[in-house]
């Protein structure tokens, strides 16, 4: 949550230039994703009409290799109607810019704003929106490998070693039987396509109870889509230290997805192992990042074990109460 | 250049509707300040009218009980045409709230961009503006001491003490002398009034080479008008480490000021003092910072090193090259 590149005004309105936005007329660094450094920006053109843009600067952790994958399926949805912020273009037509020593990009702005503790309504059309983006995802032709699958996860764990019983002890016992579970019960014939792969609430903008726009897809990848839902699942239907589970947000969620893009039998079935994996997949990253941050970073830490409590839950919990029916 | 409190976007939603503003479509933390955190907020009326304004959360290096004086400060100046943020009243007419523990304000939005290389038209638009605006608050009954005056001084020196040589070896010693210097010499009857005291490029909003705002006014107290000038000076008309002066940046400045306001003979003898004064006082204040500030902490540390430099340029410099005469 920072601005991690500093630009000038001078740059940014240099920057503008080559694009049809009009002259800039207000630049505020937002603090916003741990990712990237992210301004709010306004134009104003001759005729006195303004607009709003998300100027971002990639920092180390987006590979710039990815950018035209998440540019092209921006594209791509947002010609399908979906609400997700599109990448401008410059007069040149290039999209992908270098400023101030970093890859940058200007982005089309979506008002809307990020709730804390979903309701159901909200969830509902939470899980709609990502039907939808699964179903105009289908004849998108990119592809992109998900590094944080279950070969990711044996990756993460081995680099965590010994040090995940310094988090809590057992947890290093733990985190290799549930890897041992998920080896011998990952399913393997799901429909797969592109996935979102990070919708927490931070990342949708909501009007009201409405979806206004779905953002951050820094993590989209090809995927198993019920995943993406178990994902959405975890993320939103508990308390977000893990130990509180809302059963009306988890229905209403899982209702507006199938809903939208229909949930199958095999999919249904499976979806208390996704749920696993899916905590499973942000309690690694998580606890790798609790032991590679100091804990003076600018960085605010995130508790690993919110998604301890969350695997416990959904390993324990009936499928329907997963599901919500 | 961070947001400290946090606040959720249903606390924000909820903290709106004790306002005529309409409900909340848009929420960022913006990187703005050292001082405190501040939203960029966007509402829409029943009738689909928007606006914007910043909500600002007061941390801990804000007193509470100055907030009135810089509330009527600005609805005084605003009043008069100043181009100042006015704070917002609620339904029952009250300006300063409550809001996640801390004092918090809704302000008006204004746009315009902060410069980083300021050039001398817009040097002479914020004399200009300056000047205007010790004018307006000519006939503004509120005061407030100045906290950092040269008794002020004393006590910042007093606190760092031997802590000044290890930023630089006889730091404390070049500090004494200009204290005793500035004893004997500070100027005791020109024109005192309201002052910004704190007007850096960050802090004023251009539009092109125009002002379109003013802001940040929590430094503002009552002192020596042209003391205020003094300050901006500095602040403007070096480059950031110090090490070189804009003459033509200057003279812009002051045109700028004395065609608004006028700058007396008393005023023009005693300007290098006050730019003396002036570069000691944000020494002094840096001095104090880098020495009770942890290197690793969120805060960037500002070099005080670049204010010696200006106050060696101002001790050594002819009155008419600080003038631009």
């Amino acid at each position: 949550m920072a601005v991690y590149t500093q630009v000038s005004a001078e740059e940014m309105a240099a920057f503008l230039t080559r694009y049809d936005t009009g002259s800039l007329i207000s630049a505020k660094g937002i603090a916003e994703g741990v990712e990237n450094s992210n301004y709010l920006l306004e134009t104003q053109r001759e005729d006195g009409s303004r607009e709003r843009f998300i100027l971002t600067l990639y920092e180390k952790r987006v590979n710039e290799a990815d950018l035209p994958f998440f540019m092209d399926l921006l594209d791509h949805l947002g010609a399908r109607g979906c609400k997700v912020p599109r990448f401008i273009s410059d007069r040149q037509g290039a999209k992908l810019q270098q400023l101030a020593g970093r890859p940058a990009c200007l982005i089309e702005y979506l008002s809307g704003i990020s709730v804390t503790e979903p309701t159901a309504p909200q969830a509902a059309s939470t899980g709609r929106a990502l039907g939808e983006l699964h179903i105009a995802a289908r004849d998108f032709s990119g592809t992109r490998r998900n590094s944080l699958d279950l070969a990711g996860w044996h990756d993460l764990a081995t680099a965590c070693g010994k040090d995940f019983d310094g988090i809590q002890p057992g947890l290093g016992r733990r985190v290799a039987e549930e890897l041992t579970f998920l080896d011998a019960h990952w399913p393997q014939h799901l429909e797969r396509g592109v996935i979102h792969a990070d919708l927490f609430p931070d990342n949708v903008l909501m009007r009201g109870d409405e979806v206004g726009g779905l953002i951050d897809f820094y993590f989209s990848c090809t995927d198993i889509l019920a995943y993406d839902l178990a994902i959405t699942h975890g993320a939103w239907s508990f308390s977000s230290d893990g130990s509180e589970y809302r059963p009306d947000v988890a229905a209403a969620l899982v209702r507006g997805y199938a809903d939208a893009h229909g949930l199958s039998a095999a999919e249904r079935a499976a979806f208390p192992i996704l749920c696993r994996g899916a905590a499973l997949r942000f309690l690694l990253t998580r606890a790798y990042d609790w032991i590679n941050t100091p804990p003076d970073a600018m960085v605010t830490r995130k508790d690993p074990l919110a998604y301890l409590r969350r695997l416990d839950f959904c390993a324990q919990a009936a499928p329907e109460a997963l599901l919500g029916l």
